[in-house]
């Protein structure tokens, strides 16, 4: 399976507009990318969906990675804990305990049985507002701690994180990233719940950018 | 499930007499503990029914997660890699990559959801020889990634780091570990194989620090 001919890459897909304009940075950037996608009890499994046609759109190799939390503690594992509709300060009661850090271990496992060189993930400025494990700090701790605990020591590469929701828009406008396959509401029905954190900071993102959520035209 | 009232602890618990030391030490040390055992994929599920009555047997709640690697890489994954018979120096054949890394994340996730202090692991000096996420600076690493990435920060504890196997199976006498109940070779068989890496080293701790192993007597 390895292939060190390519400059090869990780790239975590959620199904979410950062994560695709990540895997569309990576591509433009020379690296064959191997998409990341996580089914880890999420409520809804649109994302998921989403995730897949978005790697299949990129014309990427995708694996995903089925994972039982056999604990709760999230409102995005627990249909008894509401999902917020106003945007509040703090650790949002969306937060998944450790949920990056879970995902960027696997990331770095499967970095070293392909012997890829980089990890991508979409954190970013907004995420970290609220996201302990989105924050730089933890990030370059996880870096680190990668050269300390495996052989090849992937390095973690998070090219969003000091930008807004608008300059990843205009990003990823540039890079051809197909907004309409991604999907942001924390809900997954058949349109956006325009009520939730997530809605709430993609509708900012567009209207910054000025450009129309394909989302939503429709 | 948050329990602040008393010192807690997620132990991980893989049914080897490493882990089952770190049990009972925790315990001794007053921490109410968790034990966390995985079902990762290994070749034989012995190991997982003795973490099973480890747990049982020092009176500890436990949790088993399941994962799916869709990858293989590791002769403890993987049918079609041989277990060495020889010890060897280097990278062993059975290094499952990142599999501590992907384990000590899930303790982190479930040490926040139920609040608890502090995460148990057994790496040794024996086993840092060969694996890199066994290594002490690996381990500190890893706590610092904690405190930056997540909410609550719980520290990384690995009592048996600087101890050699004859030190850990005198420690675990004392503590009165049930060795009979703990599994160390690599194969699921009935006894032991006496010829894997695993077994070699196990002879050796329990020859050096001059006791009987009770699974080799029956």
């Amino acid at each position: 399976m390895k292939n060190n001919r390519a400059k090869q890459a990780v790239v975590l897909l959620s199904g979410g507009l950062d994560s695709a304009t990540v895997l569309y940075f990576a591509k433009a950037k020379g690296y064959l990318c191997h998409c990341l996608i996580f089914n880890y009890g999420q409520l809804h499994k649109k994302e998921i969906y989403r995730a897949v046609r978005i790697a299949r759109a990129a014309g990427c190799a995708y694996k995903i990675l089925k994972i039982n939390f056999p604990w709760k503690g999230s409102a995005l594992l627990d249909q008894k804990i509401r999902i917020p509709e106003k945007v509040n300060r703090g650790i949002p009661a969306t937060y998944v305990p450790s949920r990056n850090i879970i995902f960027l271990s696997f990331a770095a496992s499967f970095a070293e049985t392909i012997g890829a060189q980089a990890i991508f993930i979409g954190a970013h400025a907004q995420d970290y507002s609220g996201y302990p494990d989105c924050r730089p700090e933890f990030l370059a701790a996880f870096g680190r701690m990668l050269k300390a605990g495996t052989c090849s020591g992937p390095g973690i590469l998070a090219p969003l994180l000091h930008k807004n929701k608008s300059q990843i828009i205009l990003m990823g406008a540039k890079l051809g990233v197909p907004f309409g396959l991604t999907w942001s509401c924390y809900r997954g029905e058949k349109n956006p719940c325009a009520k939730c954190d997530s809605c709430y900071y993609r509708a900012k993102g567009f209207k910054g950018a000025g450009l129309v959520d394909p989302l939503i035209k429709k």
